[in-house]
């Protein structure tokens, strides 16, 4: 009697058991599908300007997926007409930090990525001032992947301030037909990195003004 | 003796299932952190200039994300500088596809998204130019939202087109301080979505050019 009972109780936990297994694993299997969106869109959401680093150094295949990013970006007619000073010596940093007085945070990154326009290879006559969008668009991409990384950066603009773009091609060494859009100084963040909640509905227009 | 054989095995089962549910749990939970920094990565690498779309409607909700996203990225000193004028009128689609030869899909999106810079909002001063960085921030994470979302989109530019400004604000009724940077129509993907691998290890310099 006693052992008919069991076996119940037994065949009954086997049977929940089961299904929950069933349902634990259908979670499993959809998950990377519903998270897809929801991770990428939280990135997007959770990148914030961080503007103090702490001393850990920033990974070399890290600083090549901020670069992969931003080449990922679209550009006008696919002219691609970017190029990308990665600074990580520390005289360099400090040379841009005391000069560049909105990069003064570069003193303490571990590194500073310049994102640059090739005029060489800018649209041609009317279309040639694209390069500034895409630019944006790929130095977007960049600052997106280091939240994505766990890292913190931030744009500082270079681009269109004469004076500004002078002395940043001047420590570069830069040629004339490149020309520095900003500056963007990469590392661990340190302290709070709460992004601002920007959404303002009111910004928003359907069909017409 | 069979029924004490059954109860072995029954539980048995009871004890197999009960750490394979443990662990397909544990799976479920590890899931987000792990995939966190590779799939808002993907996302980057997968999006691509998509000009084709089929017929299904794109939902309320994912059209609130990709401006939701538009207002998350940076802008200089939080300026804030865009506004977005959301096309989802058949007639004003045509009007866009017919007049502005570079964004003649827009006839056959479910809608078109109009990036635009607000001037009222725009720093004063060498700073103005800035609107056109931020709104293109802006653009590239709208891009990235849609490509989050399984939609489709593409960037056309108007901006800096005088005769494409010009097109632009009479379809939307733009007031004179609202300057249209670009449009990117967007609906569900038809056909080919592979993007482009634009990685050129050779547009990276190390501290001086």
């Amino acid at each position: 009697m006693t052992s008919k009972l069991l076996n119940l109780v037994l065949a009954l936990a086997v049977v929940i058991l089961a299904i929950e297994l069933t349902i634990a694993k259908k979670e499993t299997a959809a998950q990377p599908q519903a998270t897809d969106a929801a991770t990428a869109l939280d990135v997007i959401a959770q990148r914030t300007s961080v503007r103090a680093y702490d001393d850990r150094p920033v990974e070399t295949e890290k600083v090549e997926a901020l670069l992969r990013a931003a080449m990922a970006a679209p550009t006008a007619r696919d002219s691609r007409p970017w190029a990308f000073v990665v600074v990580n010596d520390r005289a360099k940093l400090k040379a841009i930090a005391d000069t560049l007085r909105g990069s003064r945070m570069a003193a303490k990154a571990q590194l500073a990525i310049v994102v640059c326009g090739d005029m060489s290879k800018a649209l041609e006559g009317s279309g040639r001032d694209f390069w500034i969008q895409d630019a944006s668009a790929a130095t977007e991409n960049l600052l997106l992947a280091a939240t994505a990384q766990g890292l913190g950066a931030v744009w500082t603009g270079v681009y269109p301030g004469a004076d500004r773009v002078k002395v940043c091609s001047e420590i570069l060494n830069l040629p004339q037909h490149i020309i520095p859009l900003c500056i963007v100084p990469v590392g661990y963040p340190a302290g709070d990195v709460t992004p601002k909640d920007k959404w303002d509905s009111s910004r928003i227009h359907y069909n017409h003004w």
